[in-house]
């Protein structure tokens, strides 16, 4: 069995033809222009994935598209509901779209949870029942797949993970409210944090660093720490609280086997998820005797938002 | 078809037989002394069940137990993990020993989980796909019901809904971690505020109205507040902003169709709903374009905990 997974991406957009066992049989892709209508944009990548499919004459059958949208939808209708970077879309009946074009059944999935579900399914979350995936992005996303299936609520807007109050009266986060999980735990919310101990403290090996990458991203604190920079030590410490308190939070709201991290932030890797996993085994997931979570970073890397839109037919 | 449903609380355990249309048949109770050994109190139980399913001639068939224990359990082996009210009954294997008593099927339950399959299955929540249930009692507890199955996570340990950090570094919670929900939204938070306000405020009105009383309880403040007291006022403003952040998040994470309150702060009814919902819908639920939640008080009152048990079998 075969299906056409893809990925809605800001600059372009991604997809592969993906075997149900995981694998990329073959890959494509198109540059994205966001203020385009999205009848041309969707129109042209529904030619991209027919051509796709011609030039590739498969064994199997294929089932079915899946895609990775970067916002909320109505999943029983196909209708886009809100996406922040694409702001033509809402109102885009993008399913009814595909699916007369292509001949084949669309199915729709926010592109964080698209991500989670390959991790689950094909990732380093595959052996658990429970699988928490955390993406640590410009945002922070993420979704729940309970026994392979991603949690959805009420008309498929459910777990929007990153708008998570745990700071009351907080930092502003996009979404209106104030003191989300988002505003303190996405990389955006990292970079900021440097930029202000950059202001106040002129010294800081932090400038270094980023004159040397060429600019402020969540590498730098990390970077700077492992030189000795104090004011670095203090924004990875804090970064280190307020995500691990967002996922002792989840560990008590979902009881996951194993929580996934991907996204820029995630890339510090072990350096990372060590003190994570630290921080929260001393706050012992804020309840006595509860079992063990275990902290992960993703290792389907730029793939999982293909492959999991494709694993909605597997 | 019958099921014997238990609610194991702290002064009394109660029970009744249930028909899988949610009718109660017959009640029985007994007193409940915490620090007698979990084998002595549980034997009784069983004597108990033995008697009434022996008393009443079911033409239906008793196809098994249901016990709500207010605490956690493996509920994979049966074993009591923790009960902090019942301190002696950690380590026990609740499932085994009454199956071996009562010759009949045994399935344990959170008790506040319990509730909230009651009031899915045969109370406000019937109609609906998503329902969360919130208590406001003592502590702060709940469940998540997905399409008529209570979400359980790994272990069946789960859906701790009051042990989601809200104010970073905030008030201390029972769970050994700062700024929980439960730590302002429970009758217990309620109740402290109340007491600090009237330290702060000798001539306010709750000093009266806890002499009426006689002591503090979850009415005082909407009693004083009715009465046009100012310190009251601003209990009450505080704890339905705690309360409805608190709720604004789960419409987050799990966009529920309706979250369902109940215990003592909850039977405040209209009172106190009708600011939570106008609270919530100012804050539009954290997302633009987000369903709309309903927010119900619970239905089934009492009786929630053993229907809810007894409907693990319906």
């Amino acid at each position: 069995m075969i299906a056409v997974g893809i990925d809605v991406g800001g600059t372009s957009i991604k997809g592969a033809t993906i075997k149900n066992d995981g694998t990329i049989l073959h890959r494509f892709s198109m540059p994205m222009d966001k203020y385009k209508k999205p009848e041309e944009t969707i129109g042209e990548l529904c030619e991209l994935v027919n051509k796709t499919l011609k030039e590739n004459k498969y064994d199997d059958k294929v089932v079915g598209i899946g895609i990775g949208i970067p916002g909320t939808f109505n999943n029983e209708t196909g209708v886009i509901v809100s996406c922040p970077n694409l702001p033509t879309w809402a109102g885009f009946n993008l399913k009814e779209f595909m699916e007369n074009k292509c001949h084949l059944y669309v199915k729709m999935v926010n592109d964080a949870d698209a991500a989670a579900i390959a991790e689950a399914k094909f990732g380093v979350g595959k052996k658990y029942n429970y699988v928490l995936m955390i993406t640590l992005g410009t945002g922070v996303g993420g979704g729940i797949v309970i026994n392979k299936n991603l949690y959805n609520g009420n008309l498929g807007m459910g777990a929007e993970l990153g708008h998570m109050v745990i700071e009351l009266d907080g930092k502003e986060c996009g979404c209106g409210r104030k003191g989300c999980f988002e505003a303190y735990a996405s990389a955006t919310a990292l970079n900021r944090e440097t930029k202000e101990a950059m202001d106040k403290n002129p010294n800081s090996l932090l400038h270094e660093i980023v004159h040397e990458l060429g600019g402020i991203d969540a590498r730098v604190p990390f970077l700077a720490e492992k030189r000795g920079d104090e004011a670095a030590k203090e924004v990875v410490n804090n970064y280190v609280k307020y995500l691990s308190e967002g996922l002792l939070n989840y560990c008590n709201i979902f009881r996951p086997n194993i929580i996934v991290l991907s996204g820029g932030v995630a890339n510090e890797g072990d350096n990372l998820l060590n003190r994570v996993r630290t921080y929260m085994k001393l706050h012992n997931y804020g309840m006595r005797k509860a079992p063990e979570v275990i902290i992960e970073q993703a290792t389907l890397g730029y793939d999982a938002g293909k492959i999991g839109a494709a694993a909605l037919y597997f």
